[in-house]
């Protein structure tokens, strides 16, 4: 068997589990793409019928509002029909199950299968057995991997910041268990960031080998200093016991994000969370909520962005088929 | 900030959180769309295009078959998509994660977000909080209010009844912890019903100060003599105990809608009950199943009530975007 | 009452409740018009607006992936709008409620009731109240019924065999406790296959005043031999246990259909399973991906099977109520 690639052998995008491989001009036209699906607040949102008569499932192992329903939202305004699915799909790997589930899906004309599940492989997986008209998106992979946020986060800097390469980007907080965190990394490094920190406690660093050419800081008013791009990430309390941190409140006074810290960054800069956002943790609320928050544009481009995916995967399908 | 309003700056409705406050005329104005949508039994249902491109998110704090369908089927056959997720809003009001959870959907272009939740004021919170073209309409709050379900009666009593100003309405059960109740108080007394009463043990009366102008009675003989219309309340067990009544059997005995007490009221009167029917405690199966049961007529208008709201707030909202 | 039937006044079908009492031209004109929705993996599938405007409610009393999606895709492929509702009628019955559920959804306009339920009866209670221009599908009763499995399994064979009367069809395991063989019972006989085998352990055959005119094997080798259609149930651990076999390892090694065992049916044999399957107990997991088995057609089969079924419904209701 050939190694896994996201690509059909056309070289065109086929499966989105990880941003690993993609080059600067496939992430660039992603994103360019999404931008054609954005509307102002208010105004009646982009649709289309570019997926009528595709079928997209969404296969989430957690009542997941946030995620589940910016993909519903995306497939069904491009004029798909979507079946929403809670399965834990990874508890079935063994004895194979997992592929009956998918199998008897694809017999029923699913096209797209849109994967959360807590461990990592179950994706890829998918990807290496579905047949060659059907792709796979990941929604979140274990701590690995969470695609359309990398685009998403890209989509929000280039937005604002317009660009990449000048820019000092920092993420800021449980890097080392976070799936966003791998994926922007990703996105960052093949978009050639400026500067690309990391900024956590020792403890909630990635090991030394993961993310070569990221600058690492142990201290957060040093990570953030003059920073362009704030990204806080998501922390989870049993991570804090991990960082041998006693609680929210002292991981807030140790790691939050508040308007005094804010201050070391550039005047302009702006500040992301993948949310949910747990305020007064990684984030104070009144920056959350502050001018330099940008966190509901990006589930905005979240849905934009994964329109822009649906659409592509779908196009390059009728190309292979040789209906395009 | 300016008081909690429900009508946009024009004057028009942009919320339906409550039915306090709505002018005879207005109500009038809802029941009147509201029946152009009423078909024959068998005949295909009304269906428009009218909110093709808007998003209406379900967000409940149970899974209600009944009101939960009745706004999806509205919403459907209006041409919008629709967005189904079980959640207990009110259990977020802390740290203000509610708010956290509406403006993610915002952002992902919700136009409407149809709200059941069991604590009083999530509703007109989140609508204090939405952008300018986003509408909050209630579906059940706590025992406050369930101003669809006020419309759906009156338009009821309005197919029997061709009118209110001459009609003795007996409202009878746990009026006290009835938002059934009171959004009819609501609705009857905007229509300025001929007699509007409440008839109830003493212990499920609302507080005195409630409903002014209400005739009340703790006698269910006298309160539903001459009655033109009679409207039973869904009783729950807890509440029995409350009035000291020692189990279903005995609240049947004494508050139960028979056969025989059904006979004190007009020859011609209407029975009337929001459902799920508790079958032989608030009311006898042989007078929900009788000639005078109006119950499957009220689910079949709370369809067509719900698409008249839906319609008309975002009919309102094109005109304030001066789209039309 | 009249005694419960499927039909309508004209003949046509109304309900499917049960294969019982189809003739062999009423399967075949479901399973032809079936054939019309069917296309090649990769090609979009066959999708019409004969639906539009029909209110399609989904009531199972599980979670089931399978089946509720194959009702779900095959009822938006024809434009219907579909409601999924988790419920467990059977435990309403009782107060009679299970019909004020159905009178309320029908009261929003609800078409057609698509039910699955453990107890038995319940869809044809439903049927025989709803009135006149809504149909009652069974997705599963009991063990008693399952009417479109047996349709898709017919259709499965015909397209591999190309026909019905001189086959020799081994249906294998369970048999005692499966709405499926029951189902394929029904159909088979109406098709009048050459010769109809069940083949199970004592304990889990049926009554001997069931299925009269198939044979019985209570060797698993003997029932196999020479057989076009091997066609195995799914197994549960209880039913083992009733069986006297210790555990699934010993039920694989008394009852599992192996590469071996297959080898006693004739060559070109095909093996079918109602799905989901327990690997390496009623089937080896070689087999059931080997080249013999046609698993993955019988559930794409399925939903074109459903697709007819509902098509037929709706246009014989319309036929009754003179719009065509």
């Amino acid at each position: 068997m050939l190694p896994f690639s996201q690509f059909d052998p056309a070289g065109q995008l086929r499966h989105l589990i990880t941003l690993d491989g993609l080059t600067s001009d496939q992430i660039r036209g992603l994103i360019e793409r999404a931008q054609h699906f954005l509307r102002a607040p208010g105004v009646e949102p982009a649709r289309s019928h570019e997926l009528a008569g595709i079928t997209v499932a969404n296969l989430f192992n957690e009542p997941s509002t946030r995620t589940r329903s910016s993909f519903e939202l995306a497939a069904r305004r491009l004029g798909a029909d979507v079946l929403n699915i809670e399965i834990q799909l990874s508890s079935r790997v063994k004895g194979e199950t997992v592929l009956d589930t998918i199998y008897t899906l694809q017999s029923m004309a699913v096209d797209v299968f849109v994967i959360r599940d807590a461990e990592p492989g179950v994706g890829q997986f998918v990807a290496e057995h579905v047949q060659d008209h059907v792709s796979v998106l990941s929604a979140g992979e274990a701590h690995l991997s969470h695609p359309t946020q990398g685009l998403l986060d890209a989509l929000t800097i280039l937005q604002y910041k317009g660009g990449f390469r000048d820019l000092v980007i920092a993420v800021i907080g449980d890097v080392r268990h976070s799936r966003v965190a791998r994926s922007a990394y990703q996105v960052f490094s093949a978009l050639e960031v400026g500067e690309l920190r990391i900024v956590a406690p020792d403890a909630l660093m990635p090991e030394p080998s993961e993310m070569p050419g990221a600058v690492r800081f142990n201290s957060l008013e040093a990570g953030i200093a003059h920073a362009d791009v704030v990204m806080t990430l998501r922390v989870q309390k049993e991570r804090m016991a991990e960082a041998a941190i006693p609680d929210p409140h002292d991981y807030h006074a140790a790691w939050g994000l508040t308007r005094a810290r804010l201050k070391l960054a550039r005047p302009e800069a702006i500040v992301m969370h993948p949310g949910p956002v747990n305020r007064d943790i990684e984030i104070a609320s009144d920056v959350a909520d502050g001018p330099h928050s940008v966190i509901r544009q990006q589930v905005t481009n979240g849905v934009a962005v994964r329109m822009a995916v649906l659409e592509t995967v779908i196009a390059n399908r009728r190309q292979r088929q040789g209906l395009r």
